[in-house]
């Protein structure tokens, strides 16, 4: 219960310039913020304990004209601070050219370009040292049925993926490639919409190795799912290669509030799967968070928001260590039998004759306790600070 | 336009027992309905025009003690009719031993018990002659975070569908397996929740060949998901080895309405996706219902609701001929380039340096044109009959 | 079935100057289509049929120095066409004054500009003639708990309405007030979340008489809400002053699809309520569109959107107009005894003694036939085009 | 801080025996926990702290032959134990007989059963002293468009309530009538489905004094709207009369889990509004609470479950207090001006042209800070017990 809740560089907090340079600009509304200098976000992000940040291309590198010089101040300035660039991703949503798709658009012209883009982005990438590379495919997708043929998109997803896999391994680069799932916004249903479809594409791919997930908080419980069940299967597959933590309120618009707003006790659970509790492993990665500070706060609220995603990861670690570490809640676990679920079912040396020939007393099986209520208010008055 | 409307045994209809056979029971009150013998469920089906039926072993053999006799009588019935079991499932969900799961649950001798009953199932679907044995983990989940160790519970789900696989091969039966995923009710959350999670489980078994899907419409979306998309990737995948279909109203309870009742315009493309509309290759099993007689209904609607599932779905077969079949939608598809999808990005002999080098003219091709709405038109004006 | 599909001036079909205005601005990206400018809005909407244009004051009038000569080219392009401008609406949501709320904003100063930019707005609304007035507080409501007290807010609103009220009366303006409820987006939850709310709240006004509503069917059907209930009980309540048409795929972003796309089986109900199908009295106010053809669209796809929002509603109307009209579907309302609803529960000259001391025959009630199915059928047929 | 965790009888803490009681019948499975004796309830009940209990006439009195005796040992069981019975509804879902609605079923033989069944059970909620009478309608609704006149059905509510009302008045009873709003479940859509449309119904009752709202936290968050802000709404109409504490996960099946899981911080600003903070005048009815046990426990979870909601109530309370007591955070509240919105728009003594001729600085206040962030993430960290 004593631990720090300031951030440190080995706490690996991580932010997208995108997110603190948010101007606010939506459906309904134009930008409600001035924009933000990405020398002076990783300036201000060094001082509230990050350990690194990350861009799309466009979010550093708008033009051709101030490519070269925005380059050289940025990478003084993560010199200056000792910030990393952990990850970087491509921005193939923005750009009008990409309204109907970018890998997977109809046109062929508009999916060599975001190919080409792709390149390139992996080239700075690489030359900035990111070990991750994010594909997020917010508009590949579709609003009606007959304009887009799942299948054969989902066969240029995987072209394109190949090719970039091969690019980096010709290039000797060491960068692994991490997808993110959504299942809908900006387009009506997205290719790839939850971190299953993903991980199940995955293994269509060449190199598959090279490929895992990028999941948000946000976008599985747009779906109504699960995100601590989510990661969970994706470490099971090896695959929780990076992630985004944010807050969201369930099936609605992509809120993107800061990390601990939304559902909190999916927060909670969430911190549990990353530290990887009662599993041995967890996820070392980068603590990438992807939000927007909402559009009504002016720059006070974006560094307070900021500063907020890190101190809730902060205390929901330490809630879930104690936990764990608790003995009375070490004594629930095993009440409800929780580590029984590792043994096998079918033991060593027996063989189905010995399930299949035994006699099961299922009226006393049907009754027993299972002790879960017990063990979920013990999780709940640690989240509370109660305990 | 001249289709008969009229199921004919080569539509391949096909009902499960519990289907027509639900007397009403839900959270709320008992029974509506009396009890349906199955064999007038099979001679009413088979008079209504469908294929085959379905079932969980305790819809057909609820008890020991009739087991061999009601067996009797059933095989008997579907000779008399001609009609065919075609899949058959497990209810590892009803009985009070299962509360806390079956091949999953926390307790070891839940799992034997559930895994037995597996075997012995499979047994009477291979003495039935059934193609596909469907697995529907209805309560394999968990309302709360700390009592179920997901990945635990998919390595116990690998370790009895590898069982039951590798029971299938010694036996030398034909059947192969449909994993039937759910993302909630009766559990908080369900393993396995939505079709693309349990592709990319399919890919961590022993005999990935011989495991495949079994989506349902309303699981699907009760997530948000589109349908059709997701039994389209299932496809593209080579997994969709059967599929459920019925009606539902978005994010909220499991509603099993008849097919057709619910998302209209999404039962038309999935019924273009399972014709492979575009894609030269689609589904060619039985076209399975899986819905429930709303409570309300005495047995005249039970019997009305089963003949319009099929009678709904020959209307939309017609309808998404009809659509594929007219000029005007052959030259509005042209418009929207859909088919310029199925070219690789990167063509025969090219290399990236003729995608990296090229000239984009983004202002135009962000200009462009995409059809889609047009597109859309044509086929909600098939849906409503209105060409 | 021999309606025309034209649209006429007496379906009085209007559009917002947004609707087909829309540049794709959303949080993803900028502008993907040109300004159009509302002159040219107007004619093509006269081409295509439309009776009337509705607009916010910034949609037609963003700049001051503009603002006369903006006005005489609008109203003489009206005059040119016979278009009438039906309703007006104020934007108070835009500008990133309104950030935290525009009529409920915390901050009093913001409030008296948001009151100040209504007054104005009316005048102009009494100059064109617009017989409706709708106020949407896209912005009125909060992200978090302790940010609004929601009663003040409620108090606030009142406070707006009432001297709006007022302020028409005083002037002896005839145009009536519409609110249009949304639960959430842009703000995480918003002021008057449903019709029900706004419908309570307009029992705490000075002057109910003058307010009713303006509902939009995605908006209700974010809430998974079904909108034909929606519009009955704003009919039952006699406050069903305007409506906003449009689709959606239930509890999501806000898609703004054209009418027809989304919930078809929804919007056949939608336009049965509207006609009042068997309850005498519907809605005879202008058929308003409120959509955004989709970002990807160009000039093309905007305007044949638009052309299908009326086109589906005349389509639909055919089909409901045949569906109530059709005698099996007669006797199938009278087999489920639609019309015995109509009839009181307790007699006149009844009293309880009649209803208490009757002896119910309980079993026979609860196995009676209910016949919803085999209506819900006749329904679906029609909707299809398939009697 | 020092606030007691033990639940006294001034806390008013109250449970439905449908609750607690309640065997673990579903869609899927039959009851997976015996009978419990009603008065084994209330004796746990009040050996666990709470203060009243609360009843539907078939969860005591399931049948004539026992109803006498039943009573009997109830009553005595209340009077040993001191607890009250606080308030009484009617179960008019469960039996067959109002499978298609009760007070508003197409069927008037049902709807005069159903009547009759309220007032008996509000005799017997006179003679046990109940202030509150709930009505839920639970299978008030429809599937399908067709089958229910939705205008006829809000007649015949409006009837029904009206002519218990009256008869409470005849008899001289004291009770009030307190409706309960449900979006779904078990009916496809229910009548009322949510705070504002109950709301806006009272308005048509002739007595609408005597009738407020009975909100449920699950039920509004089914439809994703924000608890809280509903029971602000109703307790600013005067109409929050009684309310229904538990938890839910968003839109999806009704899940009844104990208050505190779910929606956590949905839950803090739940008490933070029934305590009235902020506003001077809160709730101060019973805290009752209507859940479900997960039918995974045995007896043990049960009561587990029934003292946590109670506990969690006390320390979200507890949270809730301190919260508001902190200076810092009243500090927060003035930074984000929460108050001014208490200050009516127009001042006393102003008129329009105070408003109107006003010179306002946009582009500052449209710059200003708002500093929501900063104050949730004092709550925030209110509930969480770290400050």
């Amino acid at each position: 219960m004593t631990d720090d809740l300031t951030p440190r560089p080995e706490d690996k907090f991580s932010f997208g310039l995108w997110t603190v340079g948010w101007q606010g600009v939506d459906v309904f509304g134009p930008a409600s913020r001035p924009a933000l200098d990405p020398v002076e976000a990783v300036h201000r992000l060094a001082d509230l304990g990050a350990a690194a940040v990350t861009f799309h291309d466009d979010d550093l590198l708008p033009d051709e004209t101030t490519r070269q010089a925005t380059l050289d101040r940025f990478t003084k300035a993560l010199a200056d601070t000792g910030l990393h660039t952990e990850m970087v991703t491509t921005n193939l949503f923005g750009h009008p050219v990409f309204k109907e798709g970018a890998l997977t658009a109809n046109n062929r012209e508009v999916r060599r370009y975001a190919l080409s883009k792709v390149l390139r982005n992996i080239d700075l990438a690489a030359s900035l040292g990111a070990e991750t590379f994010v594909m997020w495919g917010g508009r590949e997708g579709a609003e009606h049925g007959a304009g887009k043929n799942v299948r054969s998109a989902l066969d240029r997803m995987v072209e394109a993926i190949d090719i970039a896999c091969d690019y980096v391994r010709e290039q000797g680069y060491t960068m692994r490639f991490a997808l993110e799932p959504k299942p809908n916004e900006p387009r009506g249903d997205i290719l790839l919409p939850t971190i299953g479809h993903a991980l199940a594409l995955i293994g269509e791919l060449e190199h598959p190795e090279m490929v895992g997930l990028n999941p948000e908080v946000g976008h599985e419980e747009m779906a109504g799912l699960n995100f601590a069940h989510g990661i969970a299967q994706a470490l099971w597959h090896g695959k929780l290669f990076h992630l985004d933590l944010n807050g969201q309120h369930g099936p609605r618009f992509d809120q993107d509030l800061r990390f601990g707003a939304g559902n909190l006790r999916g927060a909670f659970w969430t911190v549990d799967a990353m530290l990887g509790s009662g599993t041995g492993t967890g996820y070392d990665g980068y603590v990438h968070f992807d939000y927007k500070p909402p559009r009504a706060e002016a720059a006070d609220g974006v560094w307070d928001s900021a500063r907020s995603c890190m101190r809730n990861y902060l205390l929901l670690r330490e809630r879930v260590r104690a936990f764990r570490a608790d003995a009375e809640v070490q004594a629930a676990l095993e009440a409800a039998g929780v580590a029984a679920l590792d043994q096998p079912t079918l033991g060593a040396g027996e063989d189905l004759a010995d399930v299949r020939g035994a006699a099961y007393d299922l009226e006393t099986l049907g009754a027993r306790s299972v002790a879960l209520e017990a063990l979920d208010q013990l999780a709940l008055e640690h989240l509370l600070g109660a305990r």
